[in-house]
């Protein structure tokens, strides 16, 4: 078993960089924060005895040597970064939880065939820039390394220019790396472990997810002296749009969900009608077909709507991954580690996108799931507690030396 | 008549200060566009031989003595503040028509018995800091002056601070001044006059407004992997109330106007079911039972939407005027010149707030409305013609100059 108190005070201590304002995290990709994040993993790792590697998208590579260096390297990892309000366990726990597997290898004298390595992908988050998971994304051929580095967030900065800035930048060329297995643990970020009171979720499958980024034009003009026939109500149209998403994610639950968390009014004065709205719809479904189905009938919907309101629409899709079905093997290593170590466990459907989904395609991967309390991430109050993180890296360790072999 | 050319020339020299981004304005207030802007105006009031006095709240005042000095002076202005996308007319149109009140009065070598004073107010557009005719409300003893120092921009940054910075904080109590008479020229802002091809609208009302900044507070919680029955969301709240605020306005048009024209949403990711939200709902009628109906029904409705979603909410009133009835005597004395001059004219109903709504309270107050293209206003395409704004003003000057007797 691994060293829990370990794992658990090195969780606190990434905590402390970049405080949020209620506890928990903003450690926004690419920011000084997240810089900062990167030197203390690389100490710990440097401590560890591993040798760092860092690839041209700025994602980090932690390497424990095999008995055989030519055998190909099992990977384990996740991400560093965090949302503008996020909590202290997601994506963390996977990097830490990898780190601590290869701790507790040291601690045991034990040596794998296969090399192990830790990563820490940039930008799994996605809020900085869009899409999520864009880091992994090149690494497994789906998204250019150009696209990567023109993206920007909000204030107009790109993710290359940035990546330059904290320093963080490497010189390996993006996906050239070939793995054994990829394993990432993660916090379920859902309710359904700690509803059912179970200890582990076999992650067998991950929802597809569509971003589509919507504009309406409409017409700035006064809320007092324009009558209400002659308006264009741009913000009237986003408000219709986000009862859509809504009404058809319930139309299709629990085979969906759907909302919009991203809204921008222009030019947000309390007397004027807003001349222009831009936010991005959210919808998942771990079915192909009812994402597609979704998609049609949100662009029928908005044509409709801004056709009544006379108002134009744009739609650009910033993000997009398919359903993805884990591999077979990888999932039964760690079906079998948590039956090993008697922890209790379901198959389960991953509701947030993972860099692992990415990875899936270019490598045999598979995910390791803990409960977290009331199924809340992406909040500040996120938590869990230590014998869950302890148990989803216990089941991450067995997983993962079984497949380096011994 | 006045100097229509040198009106209009006046004109686009105060549009050159704070330009907009598409050939409007943004010159807020208390910005230090607007004290450059203030500084342009005493300047030409020095030039035309006005003494400038300079109120606790900011406000203007530049006196043409009359020739009786004990005699109630008439006052005469608007506002050169602008909306942040903002039109050249709004507001800076009564300014400069009283200054070329002034300046034709000494052309011709005209002295009336009563004083007359052109008037700057501060902050009437109340986008940077609510409500809106901010120093008028003031001056006519409905608002407090503490409250109004205490308003605060989305920055956090306060009236009363901004006031001193930019070096527009004068001495004199607000309110002190007592009017004979307060005259008001402004652009419609709606369609009326250019639809019905009428050179002059004599306001014989105001609409009534209120303005309800509502926060509504759900759970942030994970997009992808929070079950529809769990979401708590925020965002879908809004969208509700700005659909509902709409409904009960098109049931009372055309007797009211309602919409919402500023949002705000947190954390504003992506991937975040909003936790929280920020809005101001801005409805209007030009009959008191009306505009009271409408904040019942939206009450009550914003509390049931809240309900259904299992969100909190809290309604905050940021501003307030009711329906205004202006002075008879001004009325008249705006339509008979008209008529005098050969204007077609029509009684109308302002649906804008003015610094003369409140300003009406305190003293015998009327205003002048000329047509704007399309009936578009707080959007920089806003556009007068030359002769429009000619025709408006000579309408000022005959009421003025009547009213202030020779
Ligand atoms: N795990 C996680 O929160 N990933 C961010 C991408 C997503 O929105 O699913
Ligand atoms: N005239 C004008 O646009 N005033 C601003 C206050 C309002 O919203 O009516």
């Amino acid at each position: 078993r691994i060293n829990s108190d370990r794992l658990w005070d090195s969780l606190m201590e990434m905590a402390k960089i970049g405080p949020g304002i209620a506890g928990g995290n903003n450690r926004q990709t690419l920011t000084d924060e997240d810089g900062e994040g990167r030197h203390l993993f690389k100490r710990w790792c440097d401590e560890a005895g591993l040798e760092m590697g860092i690839d041209e998208m700025g994602t980090m590579f932690a390497r424990r040597e095999g008995t055989d260096p030519e055998a190909l390297p099992v990977y384990v990892g996740s991400h560093l970064d965090t949302q503008p309000t996020g909590g202290k366990f997601d994506g963390v726990l996977g990097v830490l939880g990898g780190l601590e597997v290869i701790r507790s290898l040291n601690d045991l004298g034990i040596k794998t065939k296969h090399p192990i390595v830790v990563t820490n992908w940039t930008n799994e988050e996605g809020t900085r820039f869009a899409p999520a998971m864009l880091a992994s994304g090149v690494f497994a051929g789906v998204l250019e390394q150009d696209f990567a580095y023109a993206r920007k967030d909000a204030h107009g900065k790109s993710f290359g220019d940035e990546l330059e800035r904290i320093g963080w930048k490497g010189t390996e060329k993006v996906g050239a790396r070939k793995m054994k297995a990829f394993f990432e643990l993660h916090i379920e970020q859902g309710p359904i472990l700690e509803d059912e009171e179970i200890e582990i979720g076999v992650v067998t499958h991950g929802q597809g997810l569509k971003w589509l980024q919507v504009t309406l034009t409409g017409m700035e003009a006064h809320t007092g002296s324009t009558p209400m026939y002659k308006r264009r109500n741009a913000g009237l149209g986003m408000a219709r749009v986000t009862e859509l998403v809504h009404e058809i994610a319930m139309d299709y639950q629990p085979d969906a969900v759907g909302a919009v968390g991203h809204m921008e009014v222009y030019p947000n004065s309390r007397n004027i009608i807003a001349g222009r709205t831009v936010f991005t719809i959210d919808i998942r479904s771990p079915e192909k077909e009812v994402l597609d189905a979704m998609d049609g009938r949100i662009r029928e919907g908005v044509a409709t709507i801004c056709e009544a309101l006379d108002i134009s629409f744009e739609i650009e899709q910033v993000g997009h991954f398919d359903p993805v079905a884990f591999d077979p093997d990888c999932v039964k290593a760690v079906r079998d580690a948590a039956d090993r170590l008697g922890y209790s466990h379901r198959d389960i459907v991953s509701g947030a996108g993972h860099d692992a989904c990415w990875i899936n395609r270019v490598a045999p991967t598979a995910m390791v799931f803990c409960p977290c309390v009331d199924g809340l991430s992406h909040n500040e109050d996120e938590e869990i507690y230590p014998e869950w993180a302890a148990a989803g890296c216990d089941v991450l360790f067995h997983a993962v030396v079984e497949t380096a072999e011994i």
